[in-house]
């Protein structure tokens, strides 16, 4: 898994049927590289969290159909940007 | 998942039968390197996109059978050049 | 998905059962990075194709216990070296 | 599978269900970057450790519903870091 | 796939169950980087390989119920290392 800070919300209006009503964020690396993650934990912009990819991103959203291949798996107590950078 | 640009339509006539008579679109990241997704939307070139990759992309495009490992997921709404470089 | 070109056949005496009698390719991407792709198509030396990753690779083989992870999933149309860098 | 250093705990009050109750180790590779891998091993800070990933990783936690993208697999004996920069 | 060569062994007594009694080898890539497999073919430091990712890498060890991401998928006939480089 991987650690994120969540930038902001993503809004698509256009989207597959198995991405609808799903709450999605922008989330960025330790080097501002952005990705596009499923929010099934309700985060705020400046959390560090932990994400998870591949095939387990569907199944920790609690359904399998939903076609995510990155989804916030917890938010991180007790980080900050100087430890990211350590 | 990522953020795309749509750059032109992929053709290839010579498929492998699982990907016949898909819709498939040359995108680009950030950097401009260059993949090629699977497009159940409709989009235009220049429209900005979030991509879904490894098994997810197949049940995005509604019939899993699909081997499709990058499939559009949605057109993002209000995204610019500048926003995905800041 | 990614655009690769084939270099060469990649010959492979020993080999896993699974992979036994499955033509192999070395393809290289637009870095010269060189990776292997099995072919269910049929291509040439300098063609341009497209090549199928994760689990979607076993899949587009038509027999998904074929234990590849990259697979040539088409031949591209009217590409060139100056469409791969622009 | 990679080749990582635990670096410490991560502790994450609010996570998803099917991450709840893991212990969850940060890792680092060669280059100091940082993941978060699951630990079902019992490691330590400084431990060398396999690391697993994709779908193999929930399946290595001995309960493929966890969902895991990365998972400890074993304790390297006889590591140390100049072996990792040889 | 992607082509490594065999460097050594890699020891580890204490591991998951589902890598029990499994022949590991560190392999590197034509940049040194360093990745550990599962050798299910009987491979000497020095050989170079092709190897397999994801969820192709347990299926092509005989047993998907072996937690491995990388696997030895077979040794590669009249390579050297100048031709990795070209």
């Amino acid at each position: 898994m991987n650690i994120h800070r969540i930038v902001r919300d993503l809004v698509s209006t256009s989207r597959v049927p198995t991405l609808h009503g799903k709450s999605l964020r922008v989330v960025e690396d330790d080097s501002g590289d952005l990705e596009v993650a499923l929010d099934p934990v309700g985060t705020r912009p400046g959390d560090f969290v932990i994400t998870i990819s591949t095939s387990a991103a569907r199944h920790a959203t609690g359904d399998y159909r939903i076609t995510t291949d990155l989804t916030i798996g917890g938010i991180i107590d007790h980080w900050s940007e100087e430890r990211w950078r350590d």
